[in-house]
């Protein structure tokens, strides 16, 4: 199969697994299920549950392995839609459109989006605690990760990421600045997802520390990939106005270090990814390298 | 030792835990970490958290076991926090003042204030996973009790009692609607609370029950007291504005029955509750009983 084709057939389990993820939890009032639906299954590349299902295969070297770490996938693009959700409020950064769909506020209104927000991050520790149901991981493995996201995710992580992102929106001036928001506000979560993919495939401590470095390098390359995109991307194809960064002055890769060193930077980041899983000594490494290069080469 | 002696004892400890319970997560942006401590120590009476250390020790009937139960007490005084972070927003309540102090929003701003709910929220959840460093409780406990924190402050418990209550902001009528709002924007948590700590205490399935039912008693008791002490209570010991409710045209209990028969349904769920916990059979219940004559009693 060929890395488009995995991924599709990747991106079909996911939405599957999405739609049904809200069941079982007891009545919702219907308009915020609505609205935590809404956003849920707004589309999007799903890169974030792709990789924890693509670590536990690669890990164990077996893709029903991967069946398992589904609930865990769902709970980090929950993590994943939450962020993007609060981050378009007004308060934050006020976009109106998100690939190409009103925000959720545009439609639900801002209290219910702020409500949508807080019940899907909620429900993403939920959903691994359920994986316990299954009987294949232990409570042990299932803890930790609870404990991982809850700190890459959290104030040290992801959230703190965007909270430096908006304090220093006039004043960021330097790339050891920028990097640390582009590590905390995006590859945080990513390495969540790698770590927590390997971790329910039986990798041991090595293995999780090669998958963290696979994981930092490529979370940072795939956000100075979206601050190209942002620049020279088609409007079309990312799905929402591009240029936005420039227009609200945000400083970015292009910005500060100009195009073509930030394209360099990506593919370094790249190598340095691929390098990673080579030294973890996987069952199958095959579909991690895969995805390092297509997301190298993306142009959406 | 009297109650009013034990519950400030309680919450002399749960002070000192949450002064710390930042610690230990890796480098917060300042000015995040200012506004997530801002509000966690903004005082309140704790009794989210004093309900988890005192169930924990009622079933041991050993005070001593309330110390490894600090941590889940502490969760949940974040999620707490959080919530009333989020509800005081523009969007949602838009309160200026919460316990006589300036709203979070008011001090670090709209985007600031979602953040640091955000992420009281998230990590929430990791002080509950810490818990298995004390060795003392086993890995599937806590699992239980991430995935009961997950489920009751989520989009069918806590989250959707606050949705439902936005939702029906105008149109609130019927005394079964206006229960269905306080059993889960309140009572749920405080349900979390008891049968948690009675988890961390060793209760079996049929204690867990009576101290479900306990709580959910104790939960619409709190709130319908609350509503009274904001028609009837003094400004200066509320800490806020009171008639806010009837101001913003809330429907309360007092609204749809009358004071009267409002402090007759406090007191005759205070009875259910403890009922409940005569029937729990537990080695130390007189903390709980007394909690729940404090809260009937209680004139802020």
């Amino acid at each position: 199969m060929s890395i488009h084709d995995y991924l599709k057939s990747c991106t079909a389990q996911i939405e599957e697994a999405l739609s049904h993820a809200l069941d079982g939890w007891g009545h919702i009032p219907p308009r915020l299920q609505e609205a935590m639906l809404y956003s849920l299954q707004a589309g999007g590349k799903r890169i974030r549950p792709t990789l924890v299902v693509t670590a536990a295969a690669a890990v164990r070297g077996d893709c029903a392995s991967a069946a398992h770490a589904m609930p865990v996938a769902c709970a980090v693009e929950f993590i994943h839609t939450y962020s993007l959700i609060h981050d378009d409020l007004p308060a934050m950064d006020n976009d109106d459109y998100r690939r190409g769909k009103l925000t959720n506020h545009k439609v639900y209104g801002e209290a219910m989006a702020i409500l949508a927000g807080d019940a899907l991050l909620t429900y993403a520790f939920g959903l691994v605690a359920r994986t316990a149901r299954g009987g294949i991981v232990s409570s042990d493995v299932l803890l930790a990760i609870v404990e991982e996201l809850s700190l890459l995710s959290g104030a040290a992580g992801m959230v703190g990421g965007q909270a430096a992102d908006m304090l220093g929106e006039q004043g960021v001036t330097s790339i050891e600045e920028l990097e640390y928001i582009h590590l905390h506000k995006t590859s945080d979560l990513i390495q969540f997802a790698v770590k927590a993919g390997g971790r329910l495939g039986g990798a041991d401590q090595r293995q999780l520390d090669c998958l963290a470095l696979y994981a930092r390098n490529l979370g940072l390359a795939f956000q100075i990939q979206d601050d190209i995109l942002d620049v020279i991307g088609d409007e079309g194809k990312l799905g929402k106005k591009t240029q936005g960064d420039v227009e609200q002055n945000k400083v970015t890769y292009p910005y500060l270090i100009g195009l073509e060193k930030s394209k360099a930077k990506v593919a370094s980041l790249t190598r340095e990814a691929k390098s990673a899983i080579a030294s973890a000594r996987l069952a199958e490494p095959d579909r991690l390298l895969q995805i390092a290069d297509y997301l190298l080469r993306r142009d959406h």
